[in-house]
């Protein structure tokens, strides 16, 4: 049996706790400042409370990251673990700060879930909230192969899949592929409140809604992070900033309607920049982990009664396929609805076929 | 029976056919230049083929926007609609464009559904792709009552939510909620394949992934969706453009390690951006139409065998409750998923006490 103390109850931390309850082999205890957050993990089921000194093989420090060096030099201090992580969204900053504190470098191996939630909270908490995301680990130096291999062990039990890579490379990678994102989608929101009439937001459509999503994060938390990461982020802003005043001018440039060869010299340059987003678009995943081509829809329009997707997924089981998952378009009080199965790529004839055979209107999307 | 052409079986277009065929009193007749995106869009049922002759009651031009002006003319010249309408992202540019053609002003209206996918084609058609989504009017001040009325009730049969509103207006309200996100996420996108070290996308989480949806969309289409509303989006990128110069100067400052109390100044420009954005997202409809404090989220652990969701639903249709959307989070092979189940706010207490009385592991998110 492993135990592992869980340091701050919030969304990670629980849902650390809650996916470790059920893999095989790990004890839990948890602890926060806040009595109230440990108890609601505590009746969440993610683990017991701790005492403040039983020893455990393995602390998390899943702490605000301004807390994370202190929290593990006084836990290390106390000689309360063998191993020490974090999960904290920026891996220099830390390594740089525990060393700094004359830290036991040798039993630290700070890692980052790359998982998130809108909401934040035990309450939001998840045992399947890393199932099939990276989880990066970033050793140092001094991290002893033993403590690696504990944080790695950590990673895969709660269900994410570990990546070993340096501090300085994941923080360069987080800059692009989270922090970026987070201060684009905020300024675009911020945009929608700004002086001068007010936006016509009953316009709005899925463009803006899913290009908005981050800007309902936590200011106090997001700042700590974009501080901590900042000799990262700031020239990643500054090169989308230039990026978007290139295609402003290229833009002013047709609105002012100039010669018609100037005008398509600037069209050419936001033309390609179009084209160079979608080169960029095609190396995400787009369901975790697994990218985009490996799966097909079979969209089925139903009319909109309790039940009837219930139906429909009982008629999908017959033909013995998984669904990988379901998108269900219709608004309430319509009548009809468009449901969408997302199937393997081998399995879509197949699911369409039968669902044909049960009388319902299905496609496969192409 | 009220006929309705509609010239260009693309998306929208074909759409437009599905939605009307399921409507009661409308028949529909397709054309398009591409004589496969004809016989395409006829054989998934959205209408029957034109014959270059029959008069209709409206006609729908869903063809390019810089085709929409040149369209408009050459159809109402052969005297073949009493009611033209289009279906382009940007009005004002086509409303100056019918009148310097000289078209008669007063049968027509402009028209915008804001629907729209990332696929394109007849393939990717749907008779409910517009069902709860905001389909803008845009009448010229030469429009007359029956052409806006016949227009309104296209809309209606297709599902949409009709809202009437100034061409203008429109297109700047258009700049920020779709052509502006668009550019953000394409620029987001091409950073991703920016000259230097490849960025490691295998810690790409949902953020990125949100943001840069739009990044896949037509170069060429959006191109020219840009260059036709110039004037608005320009503007708009700058404003986006300047608050992220403002943040990268901000986290230079950090970066640099300047004063504590300098460091501080910076940090509350960048916290008060983040909470702005809270504000402007909250302005948006995040399900159709509704804002997302109406519903609840009832959240239950399921294991990974085919048929768990179906039985799932099943069990959710014994309470009664509507599900309105379902999220399922897990990936093939992994033993556990996480199912979200989306219902009214009144019904989240009663859904989780029946699936729990029925075995399921079910909790309201909070």
């Amino acid at each position: 049996m492993t135990d592992v103390l869980v340091l701050g109850t919030g969304l990670i931390g629980t849902s650390v706790g809650l996916a470790l309850r059920q893999a095989p082999g790990y004890r839990v205890l948890l602890a926060d400042q806040d009595a109230r957050a440990r108890d609601a993990a505590v009746g969440r089921g993610a683990g017991t409370a701790w005492d403040g000194v039983e020893r455990a093989h393995l602390v998390v420090a899943a702490v605000p990251p301004a807390a994370i060096g202190l929290t593990l030099f006084e836990v290390q201090r106390l000689g309360i673990g063998e191993t020490y992580t974090h999960v904290s969204s920026v891996q220099s900053h830390v390594q740089a700060e525990v060393e700094i504190l004359g830290c036991d470098l040798s039993t630290i191996v700070g890692g980052h879930p790359l998982a998130g939630r809108e909401t934040s909270g035990p309450g939001g908490a998840s045992a399947d909230l890393f199932v099939g995301r990276p989880w990066a680990l970033c050793p140092s130096g001094g991290s002893s192969a033993a403590a690696l291999a504990d944080v790695r062990a950590l990673a895969t039990a709660c269900g994410a899949t570990p990546l070993i890579i340096d501090a300085q490379e994941h923080d360069a990678a987080v800059a692009l592929l989270s922090h970026l994102p987070q201060v684009v989608s905020s300024a675009l929101a911020a945009l929608l409140v700004a002086p001068g009439p007010a936006v016509r937001t009953d316009l709005a459509g899925s463009g803006i809604v899913d290009t908005t999503r981050l800007a309902g994060s936590d200011p106090v938390l997001w700042t700590e992070i974009l501080a901590a990461n900042a000799s990262e982020v700031a020239p990643a802003v500054r090169s989308l900033a230039g990026l978007l005043d290139a295609v402003a001018r290229d833009l002013e440039q047709v609105a002012a309607g100039e010669s018609p060869s100037g005008h398509a010299d600037a069209l050419a340059g936001v033309t390609a920049l179009l084209a160079t987003g979608n080169r960029g678009r095609a190396l995400l995943p787009v369901k975790r982990g697994v990218r985009d081509e490996a799966f097909a829809r079979v969209v089925v329009e139903v009319d909109d009664r309790p039940g009837r997707l219930a139906a429909l997924l009982t008629d999908a089981g017959r033909a013995g396929v998984n669904v990988e998952d379901v998108r269900v378009d219709h608004i309430p009080g319509r009548p009809r609805g468009v449901i969408e199965l997302l199937v393997a790529n081998e399995a879509a004839g197949t699911l369409q076929s039968v669902l044909s055979e049960c009388g319902w209107s299905a496609r496969v999307d192409g």
